[in-house]
């Protein structure tokens, strides 16, 4: 069979943030915007970077045991959470601000910074495993808002394989026509589908030096048939989507993808997201990285430690293995069509020379 | 408490190599010129670049399960045994050729050199933990030889620290006076200790940016009492030393060094080696890097690689498990007196600027 070859580095890195199956089970705890809001609402005062840092460190200590990589930041995770990483989880670390700059079309698109100061080197040096970067994209976008978030992620993917290091992305869609006026408006939903299939093919093309894409689910399951009498969150809505259109779509992104793909859990609650990830991963997703939908409820009691201990101690560990069982029938990296099989796999140049050359 | 302060990159590393009790539990298969005589021997014809690289190949996959870090070179071992290191085991990797330069008093000093086209960049770059370097040296070596083998101490020390990832130095003594004939010579013997003090003393120096030194034993055990008559190789001896000397002679390694040390295997056989980790753990070694102690004599069912992989798979996991044992009061890295616990110690310029500053 012909070999596929992958340099040393980053097959090193996709080992690392992988778990004994080739799985990605992966937390997310790069939160910045979101968290701080969370962490504000509980303590009912404005959470600053004290407040960040021990929320981080908490969620990595008692939650990184049982994922195979942990995503963090560095602003407020590195590196006081380094020390709590166990030694047995990869790390993944953000290259972007959070938050993003209006622009484009009536200053309704989204246009990505990274962070300023930090870099893909600083990420290699510090001994990660995997620089991940988060993009707003809508296919459909202006070219002006397109050609400049492409150039970021073709940016990026020179860094990465520069650094010899994997390179997660995870392009986001967003609402933004006049006909969109929310994530949850009608236009959007039915729209997504087609555009969160188009993003992955886009950025799994060979150009953008992607490695592991890191997708929403295509379909909002609170309009599937099933849920949409307020199963998730008790607000009742159309009948638009069937679990059929749901898998359809997952396959979707699995065939249209040159590389493998995960599920992120943008801040769905667990019950949803357990579903996302069942019918994700029996559709050819190679596993997930998950953040709030683990530990969004921890915020809430915020600012006592042991009481945030004591709730990801329990409910945050349940909700790994919810999401862990959702997750069994997830392709292992190494048998992707990219890669085939273990078997399949060779270093690029190996050779007795491969030393010299690397 | 002060803080004790350690970069990045480093802790990362050294929290990679250790096991979850932050003990140093590493394999070593970054034998070259051994290993070829030893697989030249076993199959009667000069074993060669295949035979090295499938040897190495076994050795990891079935024991890199077990040790909390793994030690290559990337002339056989890397790239071919990437894909069979154990996720879950750290990664060292070979900076010096195999074998040395006869040179110095009589041309019987010897001088290291670095592989060429290899460096700590690309060791980096590959993703390991951290870089190793063997070392010849006598502290009573003539001063041409000395200055020349510390300079590449120095060079290695500042290059691990550019590309923030630990050094592991394995300096090692030998005989080249006059009235020291061999290894096994009365008056090398009886000058081994002080040596291997003595260049414990040196190369923890902050100047050479050594993080872990991995030692000889001090006491060659076959003039102890106990075991001079023949307990390890059937050979009879002189009553030379005593346990209470290598118990003395290891402590005094701990007191004169100022970072962490690890014991070697060099070559003794296994009964031997878990006499030299327990006595060297209980008195302040962080553990061991084992190589042929643990492996050496699967190279006998060489080339059959049934009868290599079945030997491994029972003794040589029996091998680790008697040095496991032995190691079980070494003291943990985070534990030794440069960093005294964990919670004393920092990540380097940890502040709300520490991404930008990195």
């Amino acid at each position: 069979m012909d070999k596929t070859y992958i340099s040393a580095g980053k097959l090193k890195g996709l080992m690392r943030i992988t778990d004994e199956s080739g799985r990605f089970r992966m937390l997310a705890i790069d939160q910045r915007g979101s968290l701080q809001k969370m962490l504000s609402n509980s303590s009912k005062r404005e959470a600053g970077f004290p407040d960040l840092v021990i929320a981080k460190r908490i969620v990595t200590l008692i939650l990184s045991p049982y994922f195979s990589a942990t995503l963090m930041d560095p602003e407020y995770g590195i590196p006081e959470s380094l020390k709590y990483l166990n030694k047995h989880s990869g790390l993944l670390v953000a290259t972007e601000k959070s938050g993003t700059e209006a622009s484009g079309y009536q200053d309704r698109e989204k246009k990505t910074t990274l962070i300023e100061g930090w870099s893909v080197k600083k990420i290699k040096k510090l001994g990660a495993d995997a620089a991940k970067l988060l993009l707003y994209y809508r296919p459909d976008g202006t070219s002006e808002i397109k050609n400049y978030q492409e150039s970021i992620v073709k940016f990026l993917g020179e860094e990465c394989k520069k650094e010899d290091i994997p390179f997660v992305l995870e392009p986001v869609t967003y609402p933004f026509k006049d006909d969109e006026v929310s994530q949850d408006s009608l236009e959007f939903v039915k729209r997504k589908p087609e555009l969160v299939i188009q993003t992955a093919k886009e950025f799994s093309k060979e150009e953008y030096g992607v490695d592991l894409l890191k997708m929403e689910f295509p379909i909002n399951l609170k309009y599937v048939k099933e849920f949409r009498q307020g199963y998730f969150d008790g607000k009742e809505r159309e009948e638009i989507y069937s679990i059929k259109d749901a898998e359809d779509a997952s396959y979707e992104i699995t065939k249209t993808s040159r590389i493998p793909w995960v599920i992120l859990s943008a801040g769905v609650d667990i019950e949803e997201f357990v579903v996302n990830v069942e019918i994700a991963s029996r559709c050819g997703a190679s596993g997930f990285l998950a953040g709030r939908a683990i530990w969004k409820d921890f915020t809430k009691y915020y600012p006592s430690e042991n009481d945030m201990i004591e709730w990801l101690l329990t409910s945050g560990v349940s909700n790994y293995y919810k999401v862990f069982e959702a997750s069994k029938k997830s392709t292992p990296f190494f048998e992707h069509k990219l890669f085939k099989s273990l078997a399949n796999i060779s270093v690029s140049g190996t050779s007795e020379n491969w030393y010299k050359e690397y």
